[in-house]
């Protein structure tokens, strides 16, 4: 049977890229960002490290990276027509579908929308990065009637993010768990919303929708969207006990039990969740109240005993951004921002080498014939 | 080498999904859509026939054709929210732009949003199928600055469509073409765009994500964006030697030539195009002026002869709408506003049966080390 005519569900262990952006290495071990360990920068690096090295493939050094950050900042401002869209959405629109519809609205203020040259690309990337902050937090407060909140440029760029989320100052170890959890969901090879930007930029569509598409791919509770269902679990659970005894009752369901489980790592914890659960740690001994943590070791056990499975980044994120008082519902969001990043480094290399994806399928269906 | 090892750019050839709704048959010389031939189809069927093929598994019966009818107008309204979005969208925002804007700001308005249920995905569709007419008309117009226009429930679905695109009521000819040019673009197996709408389904994202991503990808001028590419091609040049002497100069720049070549029947010339190439003769005949239809056919020449190249779809349905009096920025979202019912098909069907799309990369960076 040729690879053309064999039929595997959910294009498992599929190759569909060529790629230099990164690469889940599961024999050494490493999570390959740009040729580095995802680990290893995460416990020396900061978020405008990873952008410097996923645009400009190279770390930066200490100019490089305060020109990023000056680039960045400059760029803060959103055009006020796309507020004026989101005081247009309904209050029910979940916060991942109000920043989807920002995304997309932001393409017709880009008049060089047809240029997709790698240097516009990237101005385009940069220009992003400093954006969908500001359209997370203002699309969440003004869906909700809130007053827009303004950036404020002389905080860093996780600071400034943290601010426009939680109204508040972090404090350092808030900025720094904050930013590491940045790091951490920046790039990861080719997850669903990755592929999703890729296959649409393969089209030769622009940065705007194969980042639109995205959005859509990761608000799924199968991939970004777990690290929300992660949080109404524990809290509707509120102790180890209840929360036990609710995963008994969804395993014996044959439910999922979402921040569990990974295509790619499916037999060992995801080395990103350790590091966001040493920061639980760091949180719950500042708060001196470790409840969370023992909730979620208890999960972390049954899942383990009961099916094998382990902990995703997602399961330990959502713990973490509860005690930084972020709101549920922009967790996700929060996981798009990061990743913007990343997508936007896929869609270039995309751009770049093209080749449009158009796959085939197995027909199941019936053959009727029709009169002439 | 396994499966899972062998790389093949643009998953060509790739089996991506089982699927029960359509399937290029190339061997048969079929476009199969549930089990009967797309092209007897359009010589005898309408495209609302082909909504309740689509949607219910059979070919409508009358009462069952006019029960669609009826539900499908019952919908045609859309919320004036919708409208506030486009009159705050910037004046350059491209059609498809609008468009994409439109349907993904409609998830807020679906009070059952997080119900996957085929009942509820399938109420889903058909509103879907209601408004997304009226959001490409508005948008068109809104953003534009001109005043929106209203659906006439006193004409076929077909008939109000053009109505609404046009500002005209179509000649029996006119409808009779324009509803064929849908029943031939409503579902073409896995192309581009259906394929990001499946895999962005597979997170367990809803419709309206699912589509959104479909339209940034029909958005692309390698998919959809090639019939409005066409338009611009045949009015820039606006006679025959003109049109042959671009023709050449492109092909001398190896440049692509828009509208010619598809992945599956690279080497015949797509079924639907015939179609559409006698629907455009019928109008040239009417109108006494077969300029378009002379054009075509010196570039399908030159292309058969100079690259075995031929034309698809859109290569006849842009000088078609052309014809039709349809501003050129629109038949990309036609094109997305027919295929909506062939999306939806799609997504039902992966969100009855799904699996995570997440394939693999062949990783071909370096590898770095950091001082721990
Ligand atoms: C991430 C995920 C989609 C990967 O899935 P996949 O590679 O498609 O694997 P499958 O869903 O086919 O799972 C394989 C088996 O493990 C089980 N499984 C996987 N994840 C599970 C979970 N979180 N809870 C319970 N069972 C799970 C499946 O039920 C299946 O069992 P079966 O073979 O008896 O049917 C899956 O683990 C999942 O749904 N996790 C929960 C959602 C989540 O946390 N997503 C964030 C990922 S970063
Ligand atoms: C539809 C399309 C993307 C399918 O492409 P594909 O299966 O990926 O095939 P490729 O683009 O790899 O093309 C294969 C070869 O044919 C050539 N080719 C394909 N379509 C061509 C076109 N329209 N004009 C000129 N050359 C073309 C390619 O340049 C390539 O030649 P090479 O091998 O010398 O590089 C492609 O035919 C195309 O770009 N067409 C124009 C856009 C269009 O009309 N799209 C609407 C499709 S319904």
């Amino acid at each position: 049977m040729s690879i053309e005519e064999k039929y595997i569900p959910g294009l498992d262990g599929v190759i569909a890229s060529e790629t230099k952006i990164s690469f889940l290495d599961t024999v050494q071990g490493e999570i390959v960002i740009k040729g580095y360990d995802l680990i290893k920068l995460s416990q020396t690096r900061e978020y405008l490290d990873i952008v410097h090295l996923l645009l400009e493939d190279r770390l930066p050094n200490v100019e490089e990276k305060v020109a990023v950050n000056n680039k960045l900042k400059q760029a803060y401002q959103i055009p006020n027509g796309v507020f004026e869209v989101f005081r247009n959405l309904p209050h029910e629109t979940h916060p991942m579908d109000g920043l989807r519809t920002g995304i997309s609205s932001l393409a017709g203020y880009d008049d060089k929308l047809e240029d997709r040259s790698l240097k516009v690309n990237k101005e385009r990337a940069y220009n992003l990065l400093s954006s969908v902050p500001n359209i997370v937090a203002n699309s969440y407060r003004i869906i909700r009637k809130m007053e827009p909140v303004q950036p404020k440029e002389e905080l860093s760029y996780s600071a400034n993010f943290f601010y426009m989320l939680t109204g508040k100052y972090p404090s350092p170890l808030e900025e720094k768990i904050f930013d590491l959890s940045l790091v951490l969901y920046s790039e990861h090879e080719m997850p669903n919303s990755t592929f999703t930007a890729r296959v649409i930029a393969s089209t030769q569509s622009d940065l705007y929708g194969a980042l639109t598409g995205a959005v859509a791919s990761l608000k799924g509770s199968l991939h970004g969207g777990a690290n929300e269902a992660v949080m109404y679990m524990l809290n509707k659970a509120g102790s180890v006990a209840a929360f036990e005894e609710n995963l008994y009752k969804k395993l014996y369901n044959k439910e999922k039990i979402m921040g569990f489980g990974h295509r790619v790592y499916m037999k060992k914890m995801d080395p990103r969740a350790l590091m966001m659960k040493n920061a639980l740690k760091d949180l719950c001994e500042k708060e001196g109240n470790d409840l969370l943590l023992q909730m979620c070791e208890a999960g972390e056990k049954i899942m383990e005993s009961e099916k094998g499975l382990f902990p995703n980044l997602d399961y330990y994120a959502a713990p973490v951004y509860w005690m930084l008082g972020i709101p549920i519902s922009l967790y996700t969001p929060i996981f798009f921002s990061s990743r913007t990043v990343g997508l936007c480094a896929h869609v270039i290399e995309q751009h770049e080498n093209n080749r449009l994806f158009r796959p085939r399928v197995l027909y199941t269906g019936e053959r009727h014939s029709l009169p002439n």
